[in-house]
């Protein structure tokens, strides 16, 4: 099957400073038109640090859409033109202060790809020395550490939601047993 | 730590057939002002459907912002008022054409949580019958088969990128082994 949606019209709703929204009016395979609501997002990179003892660093945040604070491995959206690896290296170390002697990747994901065209790269960091965090003055957060099996009991018990993190913790377990 | 971001002013940017995108004005804790882009989104319902022989089946679909076909659970977006598992069983059996005799919850996952309220609810599918599928006629998809363990290899070797069809891949194979 030979699927596609040709764009006819793009109509610009929104362009912010972090999210563009704009609306194609497609047309789809048998021809009918059919509309979508499309998210630009620049990308963003997630690591999961995971020390010699199997020690997992977690920060967590207060994040508005939920109105609460939720548990996630150190991540940020990527600057313009900046490597994906190094994003995730600077963003390590700015949230918990740590820097990997290893950065291995372990995954594109796409959050929600019905209207999102975000990309997150998710890497693992071993190797880690501990160092003075560097976060913007604007940005909360307090670093939270569980085992790797601690933090894989709570991935499947619903205590962690975030989808990079979700990933992250499954697939480290996997890699590292 | 007490974390918090109260809204100040709410403004409405775009309310569409399934988005809506509000701009917030907030104050953070340290009581300077920031701006927080959020999008509405009505939630969604994931199901894995595994069979006896450990097949699971996934469906593939375009996606239009990644402008690409990509492979996902069988999934769909909620209705108002209506209950996830329900939506779960109506959404396998409209895509794949199987219904489940079991629908095991296995979590609540939150794709993008730095701009996007959308919760996902994820089962798996057990006790499995075949019939026929029944999607609207303007839904174009492709129903492929692989066994848990190629679907494993599928999600670490990025062949799998959807978030929620990673989740649930890796969570199925703790699961069952």
């Amino acid at each position: 099957m030979n699927m596609n949606e040709k764009t006819v019209k793009k109509t610009n709703i929104y362009s912010g400073s972090i999210i563009k929204l704009d609306l194609h009016e497609v047309v789809l395979q048998n021809d009918r038109p059919a509309s979508r609501e499309i998210i630009t997002h620049p990308g963003g990179v997630a690591v999961i640090p995971v020390s010699e003892n199997r020690t997992v660093s977690f920060v967590k945040q207060f994040r508005k859409p939920y109105d609460t604070e939720i548990l996630e491995i150190p991540a940020g959206k990527l600057e313009r033109g900046e490597d994906p690896e190094a994003c995730a290296r600077r963003e390590l170390k700015e949230e918990t202060g740590l820097t990997a002697c290893s950065i291995q990747f372990l995954t594109q994901m796409y959050p929600s790809p019905g209207y999102t065209d975000e990309v997150v790269h998710i890497y693992l960091g071993t190797g880690l020395t501990e160092g003075d965090t560097s976060r913007d003055e604007d940005e909360f957060m307090e670093v939270c550490r569980y085992t790797l099996d601690e933090a894989l009991e709570m991935a499947l018990s619903g205590q962690i939601r975030d989808a990079k993190t979700l990933i992250a913790v499954l697939m480290a377990k996997q890699l590292l047993g």
